[in-house]
């Protein structure tokens, strides 16, 4: 964060649809011969590497929305590792988003198919090298251990959904708890006590927790909840977030709020005839002095 | 379910390191020139399609554990394709396990992975095919409905997490809320309410419930919540579970309760001596007639 002075994330859940040129067929050269699985996959992974060229020098992290690659099939898990080697290459780290949650060795294989891998009688098979994966903890402190120990073990973190951006959190993570506290305040406990102890020397955990920039009322009382939490902040832009009201997530310093934007950068130039990596480059420097600025 | 007489789901949420003899690399021709991924990839697909060919005549369906193909990189997600396509060809439904949730265009596109593909620039791509898929909760109605579109689109259904097999359980799903009731009664509510537009002539609905066999005390009162849901049934055998404590799920007829079972159907060699495939048809064949006896 210090070296590029940002705490932007730069996500990458492609729109089929809205691809930039430079993604184009004849720009990429993909051959008539291909499935459209793989043509697709290579259309993809070349808007993602073209979105982190012109962009990383602001963003200190992307991430890799997972849904986005699987619908492309076997094709669409080579495009994602390409896309993860391409943003470390930039000096970006990670983020896996993948929301995934299950029961112990079902969470220990998701763990290793996005940390480090996993040794077999086979060899051993790498990993996704993720920095960071977003884990959702509704099936409780055994479901997300170990993606905790693997974590610790790969020198990563894990950031436990906690008040989700959309509207339907509502529905279940702000219900009022017969014992006092909502549901999500809940979660912003178990995320807490999992992470304590793994604070670095910087101050803060291995575990954060996704809390949504759309209701930033919530973000002092999850302060309070993980003090040594770093904040993964969805909802900036296209869903109404405005990061001058994320100052709450950086009490403890810069590093404790990630703002993550996918849409209004990758779609900058959407109606301004401008070319999409400079539009893209422009809203993502925009976007890092003015969450620079506060802290 | 009428024709093979079974509500035995096959669970494959293979282990690399207790693979079956047919799964060997010899039996199964693997070239000495893959990669360590491909060869575990082709190797838990012949040990799948080797217990699919066991134990497809005493079970209505495989569920696929998609962490355990995930960490097998893009071979493993075509393994998981053509261990999907072998259920098939032997009858058998395909529920793709993989507990997604997250929000509106998310949410769709991991139900095009896992359903019927998306029509894109480049061709259609084609989905899993999966004819159930397991879906979390946590972020609400929004995150659901995508899944249950794309499903009833499909022909397909979705299977909601509402109380899971596992003692984290008790963390967050068991908490009683303020207005009454407890979280997973409330996540019920909102699978029954989803659920009821889909309720088709056999008077069951498109929108089922995970509910852990471990702990049946609850599914007098799951069955009060969601009276036209099919419940899948985890947690017999390994986990402590027992068919016989399974009656309440099956109180509006067979088609209301899925029996799942993995590690005590593909182990049932285990300390035996027995051929594995001889010991995996025989304990399914138990299992079907136990759970069809309590109809």
């Amino acid at each position: 964060m210090e070296e590029r002075q940002s705490q932007v994330v730069l996500g990458l859940d492609p729109d089929l649809s809205a691809l930039w040129p430079a993604a184009s067929e004849p720009a990429l050269g993909i051959s008539a011969g291909a499935s459209p699985a793989e043509r697709a996959a290579t259309a993809v992974a070349g808007h993602c590497r073209a979105l982190i060229d012109a962009t990383a020098q602001a963003c200190v992290a992307a991430k890799l929305q997972l849904a986005c690659f699987e619908r492309l099939g076997a094709p669409g898990w080579s495009a994602l590792q390409v896309v993860a080697e391409h943003a470390r290459a930039h000096g970006l780290l990670v983020i896996a988003d993948g929301k995934r949650g299950d029961i112990d060795v079902t969470a220990r294989a998701y763990a290793q198919a996005l940390f480090g891998g996993v040794e077999t009688p086979f060899g051993a098979l790498a990993g996704l090298g993720a920095d960071m994966v977003t884990v959702n903890p509704l099936m409780g402190r055994d479901a997300l251990e170990p993606f905790v120990s693997e974590a610790r073990a790969a020198g990563a973190g894990v950031l436990v959904l906690v008040r989700t951006s959309n509207p339907g959190a509502a529905d279940v993570e702000d219900l009022e708890l017969a014992a006092g506290g909502s549901v999500w305040e809940r979660l912003a406990g178990i995320a807490g006590e999992l992470g304590a102890p793994g604070a670095g020397e910087s101050g803060f955990s291995d575990v954060g927790a996704v809390l949504g920039a759309t209701v930033p009322g919530h973000l002092a009382r999850a302060r309070e909840l993980m003090g040594q939490a770093t904040f993964l902040l969805p909802g900036v832009g296209a869903q109404g977030g405005r990061v001058e009201d994320l100052a709450p997530a950086f009490a403890p310093g810069r590093a404790g709020g990630l703002v993550t934007a996918s849409r209004s950068i990758a779609n900058a130039h959407h109606g301004t005839g401008e070319d999409p990596a400079e539009a893209a480059r422009a809203e993502a420097e925009r976007m890092r002095a003015a969450t620079w600025a506060l802290g």
